[in-house]
């Protein structure tokens, strides 16, 4: 779809030109488009869409945005893309806009379509029943293929996947999976419980999301089921859904990674108070520990006046320490977010990391002396002392920065509070200490 | 399937009893299982398998436990399980296994088979090729919904997909493409060329997999087909394989912004020297670029030898410096990566991080002169320097942390190097100056 097309269409009026390109885009090209106009535009665009085209947009578009439209436009235009949209981009929908469009909304829903609306926005916030939604194919034991062959045809514009289909008994409980691979093969006559996979992954309304992506990646599926606690199953996740779990969950991380309170609310569309917010208390927090670091200093302050060079080196070694420190702590924190390491690896992983750090070091450190030597022109005392800061500090970093995540995960901290913010800070201290330990016994004679 | 009862049954020598439980299995399970046992125990349940399982399992197994077992099993039960594998794991099979096995079986392959091996192996190591496969749904425009049906049935055993068919003319040129959804729901009379859509999302084998996987997650798909530079349809990509892409991609970002050369194994498969390497290219160029800050400390040496309080505030000022930069630019990183920002929004960005970092600053050095003034008791002047200091790097930061990764970015420089190792390096610099400035010039009476 050619943005710019449209637009030199909307300057002419042309408006069957556009029904016209609209008809044959992609919706997810079309919700792009609208996101990037302004709202009375976007509402004049939407307007133009195929009537089968309208919700699917709609779903697809920004939620400030579909908040703006479902204020601009009318009273029977909104209800009648609410009815059209899929459950779950209906409560996701709900969820957004203001109280009293929910309220109108609620007044012209059916009682139970209200209760089970009520019953979804009431899933915690990052669980599978947050994300589910409940148009899936539904079979029972006794029909024959070619009977669900027919219920899926009858059916299937209006359930999100017909690719996995599910066999649950008289009271909605899981008995059964099949996929519509397995229909397509099966002899007609066959019947649905003698064909059925009976070996089901599925999970709880209340499992966390991440979880629910693990079990998808892990077993490649197209869905998930999802049951309630007595296992009648309620609702589905299907893998698009997942891929948008798996980038938030990412996303969250790289936050929480940066001393970030985490947020799902895009860049461009968060205000600056709140953003400030966000940032403040971390910031806060890791700047008062990091007064540990002026105390140290303080404390040493008779040595540092003797030899003011040693001040030259400490925002190098800082820097190195923090950065060893924060490439150890990002390959755990990544691994154990992968599953590739569990704490009955710490041995493993102290061992592994002690020996990198070694050869890390004494390079570095090596690097460091010539340098201290030969450029800078200061005595090998001072080089010796500031080299073996250096190889005590990438040591101390690699386990501190290795070890904390692991430790976090098993006193079930989430371990990606432990990367480089608050690890810098911590092996700062440290390789003050060192440092200036070192310099005061070396360097007596001062 | 539990693990501890498959041991159990091991122990007691129970092969029949590990059979069955292993007919019934989830082949990621088995995997998993395989992947944590010695390499002959592997191989003994390995060949309790089900015949046609084995390939699916094997497809699952970690490389290191693939290439072990490739040299383990005996050539025929080799051949067989690399014929039965799925095209695209085969190439990623190859790829792993010592130079012999892969020339014992290109010697089996037929003069085709081989052409086609060493084309896919050859497919630039991100590219689409590289990750694509080759069984998919093939059909002709001049077939009846019916017959397209009947050759589905006939060949689903042997697709990685049948839920996109995709429809090719004589010269295999992708001409439209088609759900099963679509055909379960036409009438059986009706013409493929009748009912295909023909506005199609597609890539180039020579596309970055990074790409297609913004397409296949923006566009809903399950499965993306791939064309060569004439438009023929040489393979595609499902949806599956795409969860295996953003993992990775996500990974790489997370090790590139720790100073990380990035790797795709594991942390506990990787060797010691290896791992070492990955981080000390970058610790030192980092290393040498923080010898900056030493020549601005003896450059102010003299200010330092009257007031050697002052050292007392250098890391403080730099962890927070580095902290507050390092959010920014995660947060624009992240954004970059999800195409949530991009150049044109430069100047949006330059002024909210400017008038966040104002609200960020003003209250960390409110703190700040509080707590040296009143706890620490050091002069108002003392206090006054460090605070303003702390202000200003604040600032500093956030605007060097936002726009290094968009300017980056813009240049076609991966906007993940400028992330917290050296925006920190940077900042430091910065910030070292601002506050020696300000000594000098407030304190000259020292």
């Amino acid at each position: 779809m050619d943005f710019t097309i449209i637009t030199k269409l909307l300057a002419e009026k042309d408006y069957y030109g556009i029904k016209k390109i609209l008809s044959t885009s992609q919706v997810a090209d079309i919700a792009e488009f609208l996101n990037m106009q302004d709202a009375s535009t976007a509402l004049l665009v939407f307007r133009l869409l195929p009537k089968d085209m309208a919700a699917d947009v709609f779903a697809h578009l920004s939620p400030t945005r579909q908040s703006e439209l479902s204020v601009l436009v009318n009273e029977k235009e909104l209800l009648q893309i609410i009815e059209d949209l899929y459950f779950d981009d209906k409560i996701d929908f709900l969820e957004e806009v203001p109280a009293y469009v929910v309220k109108k909304i609620l007044q012209n829903s059916s009682e139970t379509e209200r209760k089970l609306i009520n019953q979804f926005l009431n899933y915690p916030e990052d669980s599978a029943g947050s994300i589910m939604t409940i148009e899936f194919v539904d079979l029972k034991k006794e029909m024959l293929v070619r009977e669900a062959l027919a219920k899926i045809r009858e059916t299937a514009p209006n359930k999100e996947t017909i690719y996995t289909c599910y066999v649950t008994d008289a009271n909605r409980v899981l008995e059964g999976i099949l996929s519509l691979r397995d229909l397509v093969i099966a002899e007609p006559e066959q019947k649905i419980g003698d064909i059925m996979r009976t070996e089901i992954i599925y999970a709880n309304t209340h499992d966390d999301k991440e979880e629910i992506a693990e079990l998808v990646k892990k077993y490649d599926l197209l869905a998930l089921p999802i049951t309630d606690n007595e296992k009648r199953l309620v609702g589905i996740v299907t893998v698009d859904d997942i891929l948008d779990v798996i980038e938030d969950e990412n996303t969250e991380d790289f936050h929480k990674m940066a001393a970030l309170e985490p947020t799902d609310i895009e860049y461009l569309e968060s205000g600056v108070l709140a953003m400030a917010r966000n940032r403040i208390v971390w910031l806060l927090i890791l700047m008062l520990s990091a007064t540990f670091t002026g105390y140290i200093i303080r404390h040493f302050q008779s040595t540092l006046e003797k030899v003011v060079a040693l001040t030259v080196f400490i925002p190098m070694l800082m820097d190195t320490g923090g950065n060893a420190g924060s490439q150890s702590s990002t390959l755990i924190i990544r691994s154990l977010a992968l599953n590739e390491v569990s704490f009955s690896n710490i041995a493993q992983v102290i061992w592994k990391e002690f020996r990198i750090s070694l050869v890390v070091g004494i390079t570095l450190a090596s690097v460091n002396f010539l340098r201290i030597l030969v450029i800078e022109k200061y005595p090998p005392t001072i080089a010796g002392i500031v080299s073996l800061t250096l190889i005590l500090t990438v040591i101390t970093a690699k386990l501190v920065g290795s070890c904390f995540p692991i430790l976090a995960k098993q006193l079930k901290i989430d371990p990606a509070i432990m990367a480089a913010p608050l690890i810098t800070t911590i092996v700062d201290t440290i390789s003050l200490i060192i440092y200036f330990s070192l310099a005061s016994r070396i360097l007596p004679i001062v």
